[in-house]
C-alpha cells in the first residue's frame, strides 16, 4: 500500500498504510529541538496530541517551547507540559487552572488571538516561525492523516511547519472520518472565497494531505481526550435559555431573513450546552434549523436526535465523556448531518456573514454601554482567551451576548459601568442576555443602550448602583459619559 | 425611451430618461415625513445629497428625523440640517464640528457601526425602519440612476427604502459611470460568496437598479461636492511614511505571500493621503501594487500617475477639489485603473482576508498594551466615527496602526497606559508605527508588547512616565497588569 490518498475510494479501513516512521513518545519527543516552535492539533479539549507532550513533560531536558494550538487542548499540554515548565511562549487558548496562573504569573508568553485568523497569522503572518506539527489522527498514511475529534487549524499547521509528528489515537474511532470535510483555504493574496454554499456541504476531503518529507514520527497511543465536563443546567441557564428563546422568536416573526431557515451558532461552556440542549424545546415554526459554529457539544445531540436540526457544521466534537460515548456508538448516523471543518472555515469571517449566522456567546462581563469583557477578570487577570467568540460577534446577522447577570452566588454583578479589558466593541453586539431579560440595543445610542441593559440585564440587587452611576455621568456632555475612577471601584 | 437598461450597451449620454417625477427640492422634501427615517448616499464627504437636506433644515417643519449615511456626508447634512434641530438620531459617521458637538451633547442620538456591515443592518438587521432614501446621482432612468462620487451602502439603502428621492447633479460628470462596479450581495442567509477574485476585476452594473414604484422625485441640481481638505504633510508625517516604508520593505522581504504582488490599503485623512503620496517613492522591487481600500485620496492619484500603482478599488473618492478637478478631466483614463465598489463589498470581510491586504489606518491613540482607540477623546468625547478601520484592523493579513507619537504640539502622547474607549482590541493590530519608530508586536505577550510600543513608538518626551507606570504595574501577576486610577490620570 503507498502513502497516497486512502484506499477504497476514500474509505480508511486500517489505522496505518505504508511504509511509516513508527515510535515511541520518547523517540518522537527527541525530535523536538529544545526552543522548537511546536504547532498542535486540538480544539474543544478534543483531537489533541497526548504522548508527545507527556514525554517532553517528563523529559529532563531544558526545554523552552513555543506551544501553538488553535483551541482548547487538554491537561497533557496545559497541566503536565506548562507545569514542566517546558513552554515559554503559549498561543492562543488555554483553560487549566496552572496554564491560567503562569499566565497571569508571566511564567509563560501568552498571547491571544482570534480562532479565525490562527491559521494564517502562523502560517503567513509572521507570528511565529514554525518548526514541527504535532498531531492527534484515527489513521496515517505516508502523506495523509485522518483527524480525531477535532480540526482546528491543524491543516495550516501542517502546511506551515517543517515537520511533523503524527500521535495515532485507535481510543478514538476510524469512523470519525466520515465527519471531515477538510478544505484549506488558498494562500493570500489572490484566495478565491471558500466555495461553501450551504453549512452543510462539504467542499473538501476526509483526510488532511502532507509533504511525506515532513514526517519524521508516528507515535501509536489508545489514550483518552480529557473532555469537559459541564454542570447540569442551573436555574439562571434556564431562564437565560426562556429569555433567549422569547427573542428569537420575536426575531424570527420580524425578519424575513428567517422565514425558511435559520442558522444558529453558540459559544462554548456549561451556558452554551444548556442553551443548545433547551432550544430543543422552542417552537421554531416549521423552519429549518442548521448550527453552523466552532463548537459541537451534548446540547446539540439532543437537539439531532429530537430531530430540531438539520445539520451542524463546527470544527470540533466538544463533548463529555458521556457524549463521546453516544457520538461514538454511532458515528455514521451521526455523520449524515454534523461535519467538521477547518477552523478557518468553521469561523471564516466571510460565510459567518454569508450564512447570516446569529450568534449566541457568553462573556465574563459587559459595561452599559456595550463593551464586552471575554478573557479578562478585573481589567488583567486572563481567564482562558477570546477564542472564536470575536468571529462570531463581529461577523454574524444578529449577536447576541447571553450570560447571568451575577457570578460568585450573586455577589459580583456582571453588568458593570466600564469593561476594563474589551474584547467585543460597542459597535459589535446587537443584544444582550441574562436571567433578567432582554436589551436589544440595534440602533440605540450609546446611553439608551445604558438604560436598556440597566433596567433590563442587570441584577435587581445592582440596579439602583447602575442606575445611580448613569444618572450622575450622564450630566456631562459626553457621547460616552464615564467617570473612570467610579467605574473602577467596581473591581476594588 | 424607457427607463430600463441605460441605452447604448450601458453608456449613458444623457441625464434624464423616461418619465420622471421631476420636481424641486422643496417638493421633493415634502414627500418626506417629519419622522422619517432617511437613507443617504455619501462617502468620504462626496457624493451625498444636497439640496433635499437643505430644503429641510430650511423648512418650517418640527421634523425629527432618523439620518443614515455609510460615511462621511457634507455640510448641507451635518452642519445645515444636524444645526435645524431636525436630526433626532444619526447614523453612522458624522465629521462637522457642529454635529460632534450635538452628538456630545447628546442632542443627536448617535450610534455609530462598521461600515461594512450597515448595509445589512439597516436592510436585514433591525436597526432602524428604513422610509426614504435620498441618493445623489449623474443620470436616472425610471428604474436605474448612475451614481455620482462614492457608493457607499446606496445599492443597499434604495433596496431597504420604500421611497426613493434622487438627486440629479449636472456638476458630476457623466463620465463618472466608467467608475462603478455596481454589485449588492445575495440576501443573507444563503449568500454566495461576492464572485470577486481580483481587486480590479468587475463583477456588476455601472448603475444602481430599484423598483419604479419607488421614485416619488427626481430634483436637479449643480452643488457641487464639500469635499476634504487635506493640510500639507508635517515633518511628522513623512517620518511616519518613511518608518512604514521600512517596515514595509522589511515584510514584502519576510514573507512569500508579497513576492508578486502587494494589496495595500490606507485610511482616511491628512496622515493617509501623506502616506498614500510618499509611497510612490518606494521601492516595491516590481511587485503590482493595488490599492484595495475603502477610499481613494488625492495620493492615490499621485501613485497612478507615477505608474506605481496597478489599479485602485474602494467606495468613495474622496479627494480635495484640486483632486476632483484633475479626476474629472481625465475621468475615462483614471477609470482604466480605479473602481468604485459598493461599502459591502470594498470593505468586505471575506474580500479582505482573500486579498491579504495590508492595511493602514490611523486612530486617536492606542494604548501600550495595543488597544486602539478611534472614536471618542478622553474616553467619552466622540470625534467622527469608527468608519471602515474595524473591517480592515480586523480582517487584513497585516494590520498597521500609524499616527504621530503626540497632538497638541507635543503637549499630549497618543501612546497612553490604558485605552478607555477601544474600538480595535488587543487581538487586532500587528504593527504600530509613529514618526518614532516601527513596534511589530506580532506574537508578543502584552508585557512584550508594551516594551515594544513605550521604546519604539512613545515620544521621548512621555516615554519615561510611561516606563514607570509598566515597570510599577508589572510587579503585579495579572496577564495585562494596570493600574486604573493612575491611567485615568492621563487624562486629566
Amino acid at each position: 500500500m503507498t502513502g497516497g490518498r486512502p484506499p477504497d475510494a476514500g474509505i480508511v479501513t486500517r489505522r496505518l498504510y505504508g511504509d511509516l516512521p513508527l515510535v515511541d513518545a520518547d523517540a518522537a519527543a527527541a525530535r523536538i529541538a529544545d526552543d522548537a516552535t511546536v504547532l498542535t492539533s486540538g480544539f474543544g479539549s478534543v483531537g489533541y496530541p497526548k504522548l508527545v507532550p507527556l514525554a517532553l513533560a517528563d523529559s529532563e531536558r531544558d526545554l523552552s517551547l513555543t506551544v501553538v494550538s488553535s483551541g482548547n487542548v487538554g491537561d497533557e499540554i496545559d497541566v503536565a507540559l506548562v507545569k514542566s515548565g517546558a513552554i515559554a511562549r503559549r498561543f492562543s487558548y488555554q483553560s487549566s487552572a496552572v496554564a491560567r496562573e503562569m499566565t497571569n504569573r508571566r511564567d509563560v508568553a501568552f498571547s491571544d488571538r482570534n480562532v479565525s485568523s490562527i491559521g494564517d497569522d502562523v502560517q503567513y503572518g509572521g507570528m511565529v516561525d514554525p518548526d514541527v506539527a504535532v498531531v492527534e489522527a484515527v489513521a496515517v498514511g505516508e502523506d495523509w492523516f485522518v483527524p480525531s475529534t477535532s480540526l482546528g487549524q491543524t491543516p495550516a499547521f501542517v502546511e506551515a511547519a517543517d515537520a511533523l509528528v503524527v500521535e495515532l489515537n485507535r481510543a478514538q474511532p476510524l469512523g470519525l472520518q466520515a465527519l471531515h470535510d477538510v478544505y484549506r483555504p488558498e494562500a493570500p493574496p489572490n484566495r478565491t472565497p471558500v466555495p461553501l454554499t450551504d453549512p452543510g456541504e462539504r467542499i473538501g476531503d476526509s483526510y488532511v494531505r502532507f509533504d511525506p518529507e515532513k514526517l519524521v514520527a508516528v507515535v501509536e497511543t489508545d489514550r483518552s481526550d480529557s473532555t469537559y465536563t459541564f454542570r447540569e443546567p442551573t436555574d439562571d441557564d434556564l431562564a437565560i435559555a426562556a429569555n433567549l428563546g422569547t427573542f428569537l422568536a420575536d426575531e424570527m416573526e420580524r425578519s424575513a431573513v428567517f422565514d425558511d431557515d435559520i442558522h444558529l451558532q453558540f459559544g462554548v461552556g456549561s451556558l452554551g450546552n444548556a442553551l443548545m440542549g433547551e432550544l430543543k424545546d422552542l417552537d421554531f415554526g416549521g423552519r429549518d434549523v442548521v448550527y453552523f459554529g466552532e463548537l459541537i457539544q451534548d446540547g446539540l445531540f439532543d437537539m439531532l436526535d429530537a430531530g430540531r436540526l438539520e445539520c451542524a457544521s463546527a470544527t470540533s466534537l466538544a463533548l463529555t465523556t458521556e457524549g463521546q460515548e453516544r457520538l461514538f456508538a454511532d458515528v455514521e448516523r451521526y455523520a449524515e448531518d454534523v461535519v467538521l471543518r477547518p477552523a478557518d472555515v468553521s469561523n471564516n469571517p466571510g460565510l459567518i456573514d454569508q450564512f447570516g449566522v446569529v450568534g449566541v456567546n457568553s462573556a465574563i462581563e459587559f459595561d452599559i454601554y456595550g463593551n464586552v469583557n471575554s478573557t479578562h477578570v478585573g481589567g488583567g487577570r486572563m481567564i482562558n482567551g477570546v477564542g472564536g467568540s470575536a468571529d462570531f460577534n463581529r461577523n454574524s446577522l444578529v449577536t447576541v451576548c447571553a450570560l447571568p447577570s451575577t457570578l460568585r452566588g450573586g455577589d459580583v454583578s456582571r453588568v458593570v459601568p466600564m469593561a476594563f479589558h474589551v474584547d467585543h466593541t460597542e459597535h459589535d453586539v446587537d443584544v444582550f442576555v441574562t436571567e433578567q431579560g432582554v436589551a436589544d440595543v440595534r440602533g440605540r445610542s450609546p446611553v439608551e443602550r445604558a438604560e436598556l441593559i440597566v433596567e433590563n440585564c442587570a441584577h435587581p440587587d445592582f440596579r439602583p448602583a447602575l442606575r445611580s452611576y448613569l444618572d450622575d455621568v450622564r450630566e456631562r456632555d459626553d457621547h460616552i459619559p464615564h467617570d473612570v475612577r467610579r467605574a473602577a471601584e467596581w473591581f476594588e
